[in-house]
């Protein structure tokens, strides 16, 4: 079975307007290319109950299910706290990541810092080495910071956990308006029903009207589409393929 | 009560990492400038019975659900079926739009094109003019095409109908680490327990290292929590205010 992904963006900043996120973008890209289907992306306040009840829900449907933010040492870094609840576990505190906050921030140390040694009881930790965090990983659920530079270091340094067979893409420009290429599209997909295929209207490119991707994990089954979908374009219809 | 929004980005080419999306970003920005609080967004694949779903729930949850994309006539637009099938009603062809894309196409006119003459029944258009096309509304729920163009100049012809009390915002940016601001932010709260409060590190700007948030929709009960934040932050601690 093709691993499903979900991504749950914790951000009362993002909702609010304030910040555009770069997260799940980054997060989408990464993933399909390493053959991951995401199915869900869902931006969520910073509250306990309503990150529960989507991670819940997520961790149920999903193969794995990524979350961002919500893990500082402040007010409004619940998200452990949501992902424990999900679960039906309780927050304990863990003797490595006291550890690892020992050392970083020595006499300094307060009893915000120790929120960050705070985790769901039986949740793993990845990676990490001393003065640097572990990834918080809880059954299926990996738990990211918000901050874009920290999220992408936490990821590339797993991404290898989640590479499956890989998703082919072509894509296929036309000077066509999709009016004329539903139908098109319509037959190629009668007679090739697994193919992934997309239709993306250009209103004001030059170039071409349409791009039409085709894709599928098969790289036999997307040239005999792609050369079936040239094969009955109209003439002149073409701009390129890529 | 004040308003409440859901967001809802029908896209395949969002999850799949082909586009970043920027509807979301800016109906965020728009909604909250506003007054209006976005509670959700949620971006699905180009399913009817996952689009149904996602739509029941957050026209139940909130007062206004804005859907983007889907809205086009190849096989891959089924965001008016999906909504339709969320309120349990048919899809029917309105013979208003039926009209504008025959004045529009001519004798171009096909059954793709006649595919952007549906709706759900009981559907409202509003706006539009001969050769330009309404957007749908369904009981809370507005239709909103995917091209960020489009979308934004529909949503601007409706902006007004969301006018709400506004929310009333200071940043606070301050040279101290979360670590040690947490407790000031604890204490703020206590005190101010309707206040909107936000804490978003920065670990590579030589300026500041947190900027802290304050957001309300009283003018006057923001002014006395920034006073009383400012007068307890440690000296020196204070970078500025906006």
């Amino acid at each position: 079975m093709p691993k499903t992904a979900g991504i749950i963006l914790v951000g009362n900043e993002i909702l609010s307007g304030k910040i555009a996120d770069a997260n799940a973008a980054y997060l989408c890209r990464e993933l399909r290319a390493l053959g991951v289907d995401v199915r869900r992306i869902a931006v969520i306040p910073d509250e306990v109950e309503l990150i529960a009840r989507e991670v819940a829900e997520q961790s149920h449907d999903y193969d794995v299910v990524f979350t961002s933010g919500g893990v500082g040492p402040t007010h409004d870094d619940v998200t452990i706290e949501g992902v424990a609840r999900a679960m039906s576990v309780k927050v304990v505190r863990h003797p490595a990541l006291v550890g690892v906050l020992e050392g970083y921030y020595r006499d300094r140390l307060n009893e915000a810092h120790l929120k960050m040694a705070e985790l769901p009881e039986g949740a793993e930790l990845l990676g990490g080495e001393p003065f640097r965090f572990p990834t918080i990983l809880m059954r299926n659920v990996y738990l990211l910071p918000g901050v874009p530079e920290i999220f992408r270091q936490k990821f590339e340094a797993l991404r290898e956990r989640f590479r499956d067979r890989p998703f082919h893409l072509k894509n296929v420009y036309v000077r066509i308006h999709e009016g004329t290429l539903a139908d098109h599209l319509n037959r190629l997909l009668a007679d090739f029903p697994s193919l992934l295929l997309g239709s993306y209207p250009e209103f004001s490119n030059p170039e071409y009207k349409v791009k039409v991707t085709l894709e599928s994990r098969d790289a036999g089954y997307l040239e005999s589409a792609l050369a079936e979908f040239l094969r009955r374009l109209p003439e002149d219809a073409l701009v390129r393929v890529t």
